[in-house]
């Protein structure tokens, strides 16, 4: 197995030579139905309206083959240590089930140690639901309150969203301190009932600033409430590294664990997103998406393309990017409740892939990670989608999509249902990217042939969501081998945080602008 | 007056010519105080960690005097029909109050129209805060529930929540349904009290399918609550044209009106914005948001773009699409009450400016409005800042942040304030940007020279986020009359509308992968 740059590649090189097909043109029903791939979790990812035909499909095979996406993705699951900058495995996929063989680190069968911290999970929930576990002064729990930021954040806050309206009513509800702005907290603590509340202190180090601050912030607040009796231990559990402070703190009522070899935008399937769903929606519903990300997780391991979804999306992705010359993609979920999904995949995309040295730490002479945004639909049609369609340049778009809605309230007006109005329109801005419109008027011109995929399933439920979010974190993983980075570290933030202490020792009063001149 | 294309000016070919500073080296404390310019509101646009230097500047100066965007603007303000493409006038700083001379159109004083719709807002708002209007069953009105899309959702619920937290809890709580997904308002509506609750429905034309659905979808919830005697008509307000089919009806306790020259996006300080931000507020909180955009309105007639915040950021940001050929911009305001700022400026800018011909039809050879994007910080930080930092793509940042949280909520952890904490990030991420790192590792080698912006102000109140909104609504404008374009329409989102119609009537009952192939 040999990990080298995309430009080494002879089919990149034949691959930067093809010119892109006319989407305008060639968008057929026949190419609907056959540019379409089974992902988990009941999904389809559809391409038709990507600009590549059976040339270029067969170059992009050849370029999965000859970067061995596969292999190294075989190799990963297997416990290499494939994130070599921190020296250390990649093991997220494992927290949603083992797929090949048992991979052992620090000691321990680390298959076995997600299990455990699973198990745990479904005990804790079920006692915290069911009541036998109550707050310091009696009160059943009614309230979760995640504490943490980056991966300890997006991803947790984006499922809850996500799933949050598929539920019953009976539910615990789940809110989030992320920020280290001081309103974050004030404005989530403002009318909260202590008493019945349970904070989730999330840091996989255990020495976030943010958190560790909000958590003293959490506990002033309910020291100073006033609530006889009431002990803050009593209401925070951890999710940490066995190693972290926090781990051996007797400030929190229980602790469960991560290791290094989970990602914090990796995290969403271990303890970091598990503890929270499952208090917010019962450890089922957790189960229930791990399972549909292990589905997707197995389905990457295909070495065709035209079987398996995301590493397609990952090959038409370097493609866009490479060829096209495109810098960034957008995220248009045709559901409400994925409303925070891009801001996730924005994190996952943009902070694996966002370097410009390959994995010897030597610069690269091509684009790699695209700039990630978006919104959901039809909201961003009355919002940005006029440069989409109109601007001066061309915008990928990946489309998302549910025939039914999460939930039964629905009503018929003008001779359809909202939820048919929703995918008409999700329908409507496809073609309309794709074949445009002729018009005398050039204001009402477009041009079409603006690119786009879809990801369409039933409904959203826990398991399609679990395949949905695996579909991105192995497109993004597979992109990551295609450029020869390491997409498992994040560098890139830690200049900030030193030199954000020196600011703070130097000019801690000041006003933003003095600190600004100061520091210099 | 002449309007022509930017590639037709002299300044521009010799802007063209002039390669970027190297912000890396030329950073200093001195450029810090000298590229400082006033904003209304009490704030400061900072560009010292922009790639320009005098030379620059000086061209600058001139494409402003040559593309005579001073006089541009004065002809918009005195009611010139600006919005060629609908011959319409383009007012939206007249709802802040008069600058120049009088605008009449249709028959009236245009002036004093939307001075009687502050009128009305004031005494209606009056009237439901201090209980003497009620709902139909008599209880007092608590929530007030904003029912739009686009224009009138973004830019009213990003400015709700960023003066949430600076208003006592005594407030009318908001809430917002947009989108067609039926989840959205289900999620909204589950858990109201519809006896004390307020709907207001926006929409200019009164036909905007999103908008209309959602109100009978409403309608339908409250008549089936199975609440005695409850009056769906006397817990709705519209925001409307005066021709619209809402102004009319007899389905409303009241009809407040704006007209058709106030575009969607720029509508926030009209009625839009004003009923919903008054009923939450007060109407004193939404008086102080137009006063600070008024100020901001009266700064940008400037001729001298060393003087004019909106006109300089304007320039700079041509030169960083067309010169530095940049293509997207993040929008990172360290302040958590602005987390939906970035959404709001999304629209503004890229429905404005995303366009690829000019005023009279022609298409143009130059790039046009970037890629909005962005979150808060210290949120981005922990999620996307990795490709900022260190990704091949170079994105120029725009920072906002104020000395002082909204809330008085803030404690001592570790010798420093959250507050401070904050800031000491603001300040050390646009210093790691611009100056970036040396190391031998070179993965935590920090290239640097990557641009911002920093806009700051002492606290983020009502009259400074006026004046916010209005820097970057004038920036947009600018921008547009730079680019020869019509930043008042938004023909790209028609072609969708017709489509979704004609999918509607194909294949209502399908999937939506039935429903793309068949429409084809």
């Amino acid at each position: 197995m040999e990990f080298k740059n995309i430009d080494s590649c002879t089919s990149f090189t034949q691959l930067m030579s093809q010119e892109p097909c006319n989407v305008k043109k060639e968008l057929t029903k026949n190419r609907i139905q056959a540019y379409c791939i089974a992902e988990g979790g009941g999904l389809s990812y559809n391409y038709a309206a990507m600009p590549v035909d059976e040339a270029i499909l067969k170059t992009l095979q050849e370029l999965s083959d000859e970067q061995q996406l596969i292999e190294k993705y075989v190799a990963l699951l297997n416990g290499e240590i494939i994130n070599t900058g921190e020296k250390r495995l990649v093991l997220h996929q494992l927290t949603r089930g083992q797929i090949l063989s048992t991979v052992f680190a620090d000691g321990e069968d680390k298959g076995e140690f997600y299990k455990t911290q699973l198990d745990n999970i479904k005990t804790f929930s079920e006692e915290v639901r069911s009541g036998k576990i109550k707050g310091s002064t009696g009160k059943t729990f009614k309230t979760v309150v995640q504490i943490g930021i980056g991966g300890s954040d997006l991803g947790p806050r984006a499922l809850y969203l996500a799933l949050k309206g598929s539920q019953d009513s009976s539910q615990l509800a789940a809110k989030f301190i992320s920020n280290v702005d001081p309103d974050d907290a004030a404005n989530v603590l403002e009318g909260l009932d202590f008493e019945s509340t349970l904070f989730i202190l999330v840091s996989k180090s255990g020495t976030t600033l943010e958190t560790l601050t909000n958590r003293d912030l959490v506990i002033e607040a309910i020291k100073t409430s006033g609530i006889k009796g009431i002990n803050p231990a009593k209401h925070m559990v951890a999710v940490t590294s066995k190693t972290s402070p926090l781990a051996s703190s007797e400030s929190v009522l229980k602790a469960f664990f991560i290791d290094d070899y989970i990602g914090g935008r990796y995290s969403s399937t271990s303890a970091v997103g598990g503890v929270l769903l499952s208090l917010a929606f019962g450890y089922e519903t957790f189960s229930q998406l791990l399972s549909g990300a292990h589905e997707a997780d197995k389905l990457a391991l295909g070495m065709d393309i035209t079987q398996n979804a995301a590493l397609m999306d990952a090959l038409i992705g370097v493609y866009l990017r490479n060829v096209c010359l495109l810098p960034t993609t957008a995220i248009l979920p045709y559901s409400q409740a994925l409303n925070r999904f891009p801001a996730h995949l924005q994190q996952l995309d943009m902070e694996s892939n966002g370097k410009h040295v390959n994995r010897r730490g030597e610069a690269v002479a091509y684009a790699t990670g695209p700039v990630i945004f978006g919104e959901s639909g039809t909201n961003g049609q009355h919002s940005f989608y006029q440069l989409l369609h109109q601007g001066t340049d061309t915008v990928p778009l990946q489309f998302i999509g549910f025939s039914e809605s999460q939930q039964d309230k629905d009503i018929v007006v003008e001779g359809s249902t909202s939820q048919e109005k929703l995918n008409a329109n999700l329908v409507a801005q496809i073609v309309a990217f794709a074949r445009g419109k002729e018009d005398t008027n050039p204001n009402k011109q477009f041009e079409g042939n603006r690119y786009s995929s879809v990801i369409t399933g039933k409904q959203l439920d826990a398991k399609a969501l679990g395949a949905l979010l695996a579909h991105f974190e192995n497109k993004v993983m597979f992109q990551g081998f295609l450029w020869n980075l390491n997409s498992f570290d994040q560098e890139g933030v830690q200049l900030g945080k030193v030199l954000a202490k020196k600011v703070l020792e130097g000019c801690k009063d000041d006003t933003i602008l003095k600190a600004y001149a100061d520091i210099l």
